[in-house]
């Protein structure tokens, strides 16, 4: 059996590569984990590509587990959802027979703030496959695409982080350029806005696709603005920021 | 007229995403700037990938501008030397008529590394043109792609540095995971290695792709003298690493 973990990067189909579409084609199976109250614009994306790419291949859909609350450890609950997770893998994989081809598609790039290399790591310990991994546009990547912008100021380097890493540990020493995902709490308001320039886009590559740019002091009031209604008007939001000062 | 600067990836057509494709196909003009020296290798992957996806294309070559020794200062140096490119950027567009579509092919992704936005937006001063910029596979993708690892530890965040600014500052304080990119002269090597891990990869995506990885007291001196041969054997070398403790 082999398994290849797709980044699909946005879901936009024409955003996958030519080797992620090849091995979509090629795949017998495709692995579908399914979120309780998943929003049905993204499970419809992931849809489109399969129907698209992968006709012909069969869907072995199995639900997400939720983590469990009752864990009060962030690490140990993490492990424990993953040991879940891996068990309906292995429940599914059971399914496959022998020499045929999995695929599980992967928001993104599978290397980036995603558990599936995690998990798959996991089901290596109880079952024989060779594992495949194809790399997909980041959001960050859609970000910078999107306004037109580097990462890195010249030669210099860049941090990526979370939300909490940034409010709990503030700006860190002679880093210039942040990327910060995984945000919902806005916690670039925590910030002194000082010098501070912040480029933002929601959900990027999407319909709907917003973006906003500039001083901190008076974007960032504004992004504040626009996720509060986006969210009330959508449902959802994913979004990312790059801040540089 | 519009220039679309289009990430290539490792060169690799099957890493062209969709929108890539389909920007080249569309492309009147690819805008194509040679390097003296540069390995034929590299600008027979280019070729290549023009010749499939934008066959009927005119390709506007010009000689890449070397950057001027006798300017000591390091940021004048560069400064100077985007201007000349610039220079070249408006004679090749003269030839362009009015409403006419032109790409540029930037290797891994235009945001990484790369000076072709930074001449576009100088070239945008003084011609007018519509910029679009599609994201490309990065070379640090290739290479969690390649062994299968993810950029972060859980929730954790990591810095995308230089094999110059590893050496000069060390290893900051507080992150777990460097990714370093631009190194010609061994930094790793720089480093006290104990407790840390090395995933190293070259000619990522390419044919003679590299790989090694281990503890960096042991993979470290593999990998130096992995990096000579290579260098020898072929006349040139790309690389990247991540290290982790």
């Amino acid at each position: 059996m082999q398994i290849s973990l797709i980044g699909i990067g946005s879901g936009d189909p024409q955003q996958l590569t030519g080797e992620a579409v090849a091995a979509l084609s090629a795949a017998d199976y495709i692995l579908m984990p399914v979120k309780s109250g998943e929003r049905r614009e993204l499970s419809h994306l992931r849809e489109i590509i399969c129907a698209r790419f992968a006709p012909g291949a069969r869907i072995l859909a199995f639900d997400m587990p939720e983590r469990d609350p009752l864990i009060a450890d962030y690490r140990a609950r993490v492990e424990a959802w993953h040991d879940e997770i891996n068990r309906r893998w292995l429940a599914a994989l059971d399914q496959v027979p022998e020499g045929a081809g999995v695929a599980c598609l992967v928001w993104g790039d599978p290397a980036l703030y995603d558990s599936t290399l995690r998990i798959a790591g996991r089901a290596r310990q109880s079952r024989a496959f060779s594992l495949r991994v194809l790399p997909g546009i980041m959001s960050l990547q859609s970000l910078t695409a999107a306004h037109r912008i580097t990462l890195n100021e010249l030669t210099e380097p860049f941090l990526v982080t979370t939300g909490r890493h940034l409010r709990e540990q503030g700006w860190p020493a002679g880093i210039s350029t942040l990327v910060v995902m995984l945000d919902g709490e806005n916690s670039f308001m925590s910030l002194p806005a000082e010098g501070v320039t912040i480029w933002w886009g929601a959900y990027l590559g999407m319909e709907g696709e917003l973006l906003d740019h500039g001083a901190l002091a008076l974007a960032g009031p504004r992004i504040l603005q626009s996720r509060a209604q986006a969210r009330a008007a959508r449902g959802w939001i994913m979004d990312i920021y790059i801040l540089r000062r």
